[in-house]
């Protein structure tokens, strides 16, 4: 596939989600075929496939997709890698029909209880009406079925809503993060700021088990942006931990760390190097860890090694 | 309210969910009032309100609750403290109406999500119907609006269906996990075999900041069973770890573990001290770690200052 | 003996060694009685018999005291505590007698080893004469069997010599470092910038053990100023750590460092506490481990045992 | 130099010494020249200036000669390696003359200060003549000048002494350990049980700097045997760490973990890779840490980089 840019992309659906939003914000999926599943191990499947050639699914802190079956899908099955992620700020907004009263809000439970403080303090007296995505609430509010509902705002335009109220979600910061998925690809250079996402798989019961895991990453100066345990269903007493590492497979540093994962751990799945939505530009390897200091103590260790000195 | 057992038990609703099902697994929720609330946040607020002495609320692997929300919810707002948990498999059933043919199938979306193959294997050419909860399904049924549906056996009971195949799950090793909660009391004293729950926060850009939250707990002999890593919205740039730690506050490592956390993290929440569900009964402390080991060393020390030798 | 200032100091003799030199520059040496002694074993035995109230011996990179010797003696016997240091530079110098010509030149081997570059430059004709100590060469040119020595100021003064040159050795940063050792005594108060001595030991085949130990000191903040490690000969396959560390028993972060090492080793062997010689005054104890640190997370802890929040 | 044994050995002397016994137990050394040297500093100079092809002296534990002074040799001025270690037990006896009553003892103030137990039980009435080795003290026997000497057994038949009392060392499992250094030499094949060793320079200031010297090793699997810290003279502020390493530098987690502390550290030097002496043969290499290991995870790195699964 390298050399051809995917042109058909599942997503977690229906249209209008944040799912759908956040799929926007790439160049290649303005231009393709996008393809609402209902649901993430769907849109997973539809790659595993090749009814799709990307996926892009919500891993981190979303409102519709739970991030639990999102990771489970992404390791059961074969093998898929990341290839870009999606940061996107929680926008939600009210919307109705112009005019209208407001009796009846709709919205997906997580959405309502992000704007709890919100429809406290404007709509006291409303009625909830919960739906099973903030696009089927801006769709439920286009058949009458309620008169405003809670959603993001490309929603509201999908459905022809007027926008009342704009950033009305309690905690303003909020963040959703979303990964573009494909079948295994060669990754793609370094951009200087990438992540590097992994799972490992540890025995239960070795005490210090996850600090002999950090230890791997940490001497080699890779840092964690993210870090969740889950038990695994399928052998009881072993656990999994994802990991979202800063680097690229392709620096001298991720590379050894993860040999040394490899070697450590009961298993390692490599999940994709990507560039960090959002970052600020390269950021210089930690002092002693460039790829060129990599190649300056090998050269050292191979004088060692046949002359002694 | 020590003393007084609690009574009124708010859960993560409607009646027939899997949080229901758990909640009755305790002795003073079976006799107390079982209040069903639409979703964990609510939940949560029932008890800090005082509508409710407890709430159980789903904070690991659930199906209908998000854990992210459960987690955003316990931390934000008045204190609480978690003072048991539950841990229940995953059952899920297929129900019906006897004799019926089977078209169409409700369930939450979640729920559908893991029981892909057997449908497909079973029920190839089912129509699927999202519900919002897997007990709303089950009324579905009931009422005549789908032909069968995927949900817990409490559920199926609940609504008088007929239990059509059990144990469906693709995945037959699956657990939720359910925490109850209350306002802050005094930990109940060890069992031998307890958990306790914090959140931490620490500084974004400070390299190794985890390690050294998990130096302060291996030093004392404290394991973890489950961490999970969250960027905080309020102020950019920090993280916060939620840990589940083998050991009771009231323990001699984990006290001086606390302390130690205390000092050196921005920030140190804590979840509350309780046994762990399904335990094999008192497990004996790492060497050297015992309460007697801790006061030897005191004893030694308070010598050592005094006379020096 | 608290109250009363010691004042009998055995040394390492004979008078005019490096040792005689460290020990006056404290003053109540300078008017207490100062018995030489033979040996390093000798000094802490009068010490411990009761024949002398303290007694100063090389513990770090001595011309003519071995410190493996001091070590040992240190810690086999009743015990003794360190209760002061003395950091000196190695001060050589040539000293002979006015006028004289200088064809033979005495001093110990190490001291002659540690200025090879100098004889070599200035006197590459002369004769070597081994003797037991730098204060026996002094004597020696005093009695006439050698034409010069290399020794301290100190000799040189003692034996009426006249110093042909000062200033001489080949690396001119050395220091030696001297412990004033008494039977134990309750410390001196912290002076702000304080060492503690240890002995700890360890079971030799333990894997990590030497991690293990650092773990329980750096967690506490406090950090190593000198490690040698030093096999047993009483039990083989154990190993005992001599550890300098910053700060002092009576600080709780040493303290609480202190207790930990005393849980996870075989054997803790307290030497002292005592300032730093040529310190630079009060040194601010790290982020989060003053004393008043560990006193705010203790009523912190306090609280939450007792109310839970 | 391969490919021609060492035929020409300087060692600490005189003839008689201990470190001439641990000589003799060299199959080379045995048939080759032995050249006494008067000191360590100069028994590495003559290897360094092309006058012997190697130098056994004293590096742990030793009587007469100063390790402090053997290491800081060791690393100053052309690069030396150790090609072999001795390890001896420390057996010290007491030779006379036959028939002869023992009015005066004579030995080296470190062996005096060993056998203080056994004099003060057998002679408590003797004299005791101290002399600048134990080999002098079996000449001065010889010469009359005294009447009997504490001494290895190498210079009691040296000397035509005759042994009265064997083993008489108080602590009876004292060893002395030796190095065999040459110029850098292509190091011998791992025999399956080796040692490394090195010295790492660090920063002084650098909190926690021990800790990351070790971790690089831990974290390869490479244990310590050694370590001790000096401080370095020549720059005020660093540290120098001396450590013997489990395992040959041509193993794949020596190699790495050499790199690693090439990168982290100020400076790294190598001083050879050799047979433990006296041990029991291979040892296997920790789990995952064997040669074969780092192959197979390098080996999957480089299927990862290229097609990314």
């Amino acid at each position: 596939m390298p050399g051809v840019p995917p042109s058909r992309f599942a997503y977690l659906g229906p249209a209008g989600t944040f799912t759908e939003a956040a799929l926007l914000t790439l160049p290649a999926a303005q231009r393709g075929n996008r393809i609402p599943m209902r649901n993430v191990p769907e849109a997973l499947e539809a790659v595993r496939g090749g009814d799709a050639d990307a996926a892009l699914v919500p891993i981190e802190n979303s409102i519709e997709g739970s991030v639990a079956v999102t990771l489970d899908s992404l390791v059961s099955g074969e093998p898929l890698v990341i290839t870009a992620e999606v940061v996107l700020p929680v926008e939600f907004v009210l919307a109705g029909v112009t005019g209208g009263e407001v009796a009846t809000i709709a919205s997906h439970p997580h959405a309502l209880a992000q704007v709890r403080r919100f429809l406290r303090m404007k709509y006291p007296a409303v009625t909830t009406v919960e739906t099973l995505s903030t696009a089927a609430a801006a769709e439920a509010v286009s058949n009458g079925k309620a008169d405003a509902c809670v959603c993001a705002p490309l929603a509201a335009e999908h459905n022809g809503l007027t926008v009342v109220e704009s950033d009305i979600a309690d905690n303003p910061g909020a963040q959703t993060r979303f990964a573009l998925v494909s079948r295994p690809l060669p990754p793609a250079p370094p951009s200087g700021n990438d992540v590097t996402s992994l799972v490992v798989y540890i025995a239960h019961d070795e005490v210090g088990a996850l600090l002999t895991v950090l230890s791997e990453l940490s001497v080699r100066g890779v840092n964690l942006t993210r870090i969740e345990s889950r038990p695994t269903g399928e052998r009881l007493g072993r656990y999994a931990f994802y990991l979202d590492c800063t680097g690229h497979i392709a620096d001298e540093r991720v590379g050894e760390a993860l040999t040394g994962l490899k070697r450590v751990c009961a298993q390692v799945q490599y999940l994709g190097s990507y560039p960090r939505d959002g970052g600020d530009g390269p950021i210089p390897p930690p002092r002693g860890l460039a790829d060129r200091d990599f190649a300056d103590a090998a050269a050292w260790l191979a004088r060692l090694r046949t002359s002694g000195g």
